[in-house]
């Protein structure tokens, strides 16, 4: 097994689900107590996202970089960041980083390729639904990512970072974003969504919302970590 | 801050509480996503309990001190190990160590002595009730501690390496560990009771129990490290 560096704390919720996921799926394979080495650097959120929040993406990608390549000298043979927002730095910070580095964007876009799906919705922090880091991956392959409107997009930044960040899982705060999910459903004709944020699936956690499946970037993400971790590669 | 080092998966689930508590520590104060950098490694459980298990404690100091060592080199100030077991080679692991240490027995200590407590009962895995260094420092200052009769340790070590630390949590052992500790304040006198495994508060999550106030490990050990990790020493 390799051992498994993680980029965490962006936020903290997701982090412990990576976690548990990770050392789940080695229960589910029944090597109880033969859990891979996981090296993890929870960072300080507020840090990070005061680069992102200035667009100061250099300063962000040698922030990450450095993590990772201090996970590196803590012995981790790859890596993985539990978070979607500072993907819009990934190929910067891939450039530079000592050891392979798995990409959530990558990983979902194999999958919504293989489900055969064509116009993915995306709801995420307005960081990731107002770039272009996650259509550009999709566009080469031949699917559409269309993003809510604008209004929907600050209703659910500000639900992210004063509620679903910190933990807090309200259910009105679950219904308004399912409305906003069927609002994409009927107005883009979307055909599945993207959870694109790694805390969403914590509060929309079903497998279908509105009668479209769920891509949930956190399981995507994390099946590929242990795949890669298994393997001989 | 200072950043925080831990080694964890000994097992994964107390892992998870130590960082969550961690992080709501500063939730509580109000530093809403202003979260100190943890260093996490998480190892192989059951290459370490076999090295415990034949009493092979040179090198679980070496296995030990190897992963403390890569916590220093990916930045952590200090460390602490979120279990009871491995504090068995505590004193030859800090020797070889780059950093300094938290222990969970001194800390659990001081909190024993701050409040008086005379005669602590003592639940741990079969590696923690059948060894001294629990008794050896609380002999110290004056405070004995008690372990179940051999039966009941027979009990309690299968049930944690059984269900506990795989995470299950079931009410009949539950019921079975509160027995346990009924016995001994009825045959043993104690007046109080040390959770020696961070895994036992996920099953045992009272403040007191049989009538006697509980020490959770976890909690304390967490506050120190909090503590710790604020202070400017």
């Amino acid at each position: 097994m390799k051992k498994i560096g993680i980029i965490g704390g962006l936020g903290p919720e997701a982090t412990v689900d990576y976690y548990k996921e990770i050392i789940n799926a080695y229960k589910a394979e029944d090597r109880a107590l033969n859990y891979p080495e996981i090296i993890l650097i929870s960072v300080n959120m507020s840090n990070f996202l005061t680069l992102m929040d200035s667009k100061k993406f250099d300063e962000a990608t040698t922030y990450l970089v450095d993590r990772i390549k201090r996970l590196h000298y803590a012995g981790a043979d790859f890596a993985a960041i539990t978070a979607n927002t500072p993907h819009q730095v990934f190929d910067q910070v891939q450039a530079k980083s000592p050891i392979p580095l798995i990409s959530i964007i990558e990983v979902t876009c194999d999958e919504a390729q293989k489900k055969g799906f064509k116009r993915c919705g995306l709801l995420g922090t307005a960081f990731t639904m107002n770039a272009t880091f996650y259509s550009d991956v999709f566009r080469k392959r031949g699917i559409e990512v269309i993003m809510p409107c604008d209004n929907d997009k600050q209703i659910i930044h500000q639900k992210l970072f004063t509620e679903i960040e910190l933990g807090i899982f309200r259910d009105d705060t679950r219904q308004i974003l399912i409305k906003i999910i069927e609002r994409m459903v009927k107005t883009n004709q979307i055909d599945s969504l993207i959870l694109g944020c790694t805390e969403l699936p914590l509060i929309l956690a079903e497998t279908s919302y509105a009668g479209i499946p769920i891509l949930n970037t956190t399981k995507i993400h994390v099946k590929s970590i242990v795949d890669y971790c298994n393997s001989d590669l």
